[in-house]
């Protein structure tokens, strides 16, 4: 991704010190955009509590760049459990925080004391490269979708893709998941415009997914989430594509509350519905979503109150609801399979099935 | 309704000056409770195309009033017609305000024109008088829903409503259609809770439906509209009831823009699904809802800005979506009729068909 004319990814080592890990401050964003230094692992814990940053993939990286920081003053075992463990209860709902995290304790926990913290660096780094290059690859899996529906419609009449929340270039390392196909479309001139659901309460699709789409120039508009189902009624929605935080055994999507309202949506009026992820969002011992994955209970306040730019400038926070009223806010729901037309993976597309993810991925079975 | 031991109507005509109208000014609640003075028809037309009055049935209401207002200078016939005209173009959706408009229009036209602005008041009046005793029975027959379902569970444990936007007092001229059933069966003694919506992009739950349930003590939370979903599908709303703009020969029901996606999960989940609405909001003339009701497109500044209040006290707006992206913002959308369990009329209930409507209202087939 390129703001401004300069390459960025979502995470990095500082190339000053060589340790110390850099990223944007998403709860910043898009008013203002602020690079953190995490110095520590209780720095990474908060960054991730907070949603400093956020977005599945982009959890896991940073969690990984956070066993690293507790190593280099700590490389002993005991101190790797520690921080695995400590990490691992940030967020309760992605898989891939717990997926990073193992795959660190895996390579390192048989290391000599003395090599951990240069072996935590170095998986840390193949973790990131890693998902930059699997978001690279979900989106030319993605992009003949898009082509398709283009090659049906008018010259230049712009494929309509709706998605749900971020999961964008600034949800991943680089190149996101969702919005991968739709970069790719759009760089090799498919006419592509976005509705961008707001998502509600802590609204990343107003903040992040316009933001991100505007500085690559993707056509978008952002629609209140209460919009979708009746743009999908009247025909203005082609395709819906989401990412998702876990995906189960049997095909269930953990995403963002309100995904599966609007798969509901788009099954009652034949719109496809397509979620991207890396294999690393996979939970195949989890089968049944609705049952089985924890949802996260965040604070009342997300949804009491708002921050955003005043007319002059300013920052401000304000309370939208009613003195007095209490608010709930669970922040992912689960889309059942039958409602997902298919997934969209670094190994290609399939069935949000056992026998899709198995056919796909024999290795996880 | 009582406000801190007030008895109020959202409409009234000022017993100082026996002519100008008064009403709340809705886009400044729940923060402040101001009173309104409209004093003609063009001030009568900026609080409904603003909002200051919204709400089907209050719409209608208010734009009787303001027919008065206008009579009360010009009573002539080419007047009464130019007001009819003008007031009946302030917002394209709800049913109610047209069918007001030629209910003063039926009652004034034969008159001359030295009496139209008595009968033109006493109409207006009527109207009002109308609505609450129709709101009123609107509470007594869904009332049955509420009591049936708390006599299965046991002693106690809360009927959970959820509710979209406001269709409460301040809705209507007094007790509210969706309301007006929570409302009686919390007065006498159902222990019932409300999910709020929050209803973006105006936010009617939160800053209204939640206010009015908290001045009358109902129990209630505010969610965001993306989470009735996942509430639905874990048990935790055993019906869903809400208002109506305009409801079809066939059943369908237009309503805020959201109710859609809510009465699709209530389907999916076997939850209820149930429209509260006066004789006045039906649209015989009108058959396939999705086809043939105009949906209202309002300002974008809707998605884009929000109103509250800061921990200090100001009233300030915000900008909450990325600088240069754009909005999209309908107001309103259809519910087909297949999706809806029945309909709670001042007549008594009925199933969403014309065969249903028939049967309540042979007056208007």
């Amino acid at each position: 991704m390129r703001i401004d004319g300069t390459h960025y990814r979502s995470v990095w080592v500082d190339p000053g010190d060589g340790w110390s890990v850099r990223i944007f401050d998403q709860t910043r964003l898009p008013w203002s955009l602020d690079i953190l230094r995490l110095v520590d692992e209780a720095q990474v814990a908060h960054a991730i509590r907070s949603m400093q940053v956020r977005g599945a993939p982009l959890i896991g990286a940073v969690a990984a760049h956070g066993v690293a920081l507790a190593l280099r003053t700590d490389p002993s075992g005991a101190n790797l459990d520690r921080v695995v463990a400590m990490l691992g209860e940030t967020r309760p709902t992605a898989i891939n925080l717990r997926w990073a995290l193992e795959r660190m304790r895996a390579a390192l926990h048989n290391l000599p004391a003395g090599e951990r913290f240069a072996a935590a660096q170095a998986e840390a780094a193949a973790i990131c490269d890693d998902d930059v290059e699997t978001c690279r690859r979900i989106g030319e899996h993605g992009l003949p979708l898009l082509r398709e529906i283009a090659a049906r419609k008018p010259p230049g009449a712009p494929v309509n893709v709706l998605t749900h929340c971020n999961a964008g270039w600034i949800a991943t390392v680089d190149y996101g998941t969702a919005l991968s196909p739709i970069y790719q479309a759009h760089d090799e001139g498919i006419a592509v415009h976005v509705w961008v659901d707001e998502t509600r309460p802590r609204n990343q699709g107003a903040a992040l997914t316009a933001w991100e789409l505007g500085r690559h120039g993707v056509p978008h508009t952002v629609i209140a989430d209460n919009a979708g189902g009746h743009l999908m009624q009247r025909a203005q929605v082609d395709i819906c594509i989401v990412g998702t935080d876990r995906v189960t055994r049997q095909g269930d999507v953990a995403n963002k509350i309100g995904t599966y309202l609007k798969a509901l949506a788009a099954r009652d009026n034949g719109v496809p519905f397509w979620v991207a992820l890396p294999h690393s969002t996979l939970d195949m011992r989890v089968r049944d979503g609705v049952a089985e994955i924890p949802i996260e209970e965040r604070a009342a306040a997300e949804v009491t109150d708002l921050t955003g730019r005043t007319a002059d400038g300013r920052i401000e926070t304000i309370r939208v609801v009613a003195e007095g009223s209490a608010a709930a806010n669970p922040a992912f729901d689960v889309t059942p399979a039958c409602l997902v037309t298919g997934l969209i993976t670094e190994r290609g597309r399939t069935e949000a099935s056992e026998a899709g993810l198995l056919a796909l991925y024999p290795d996880k079975a």
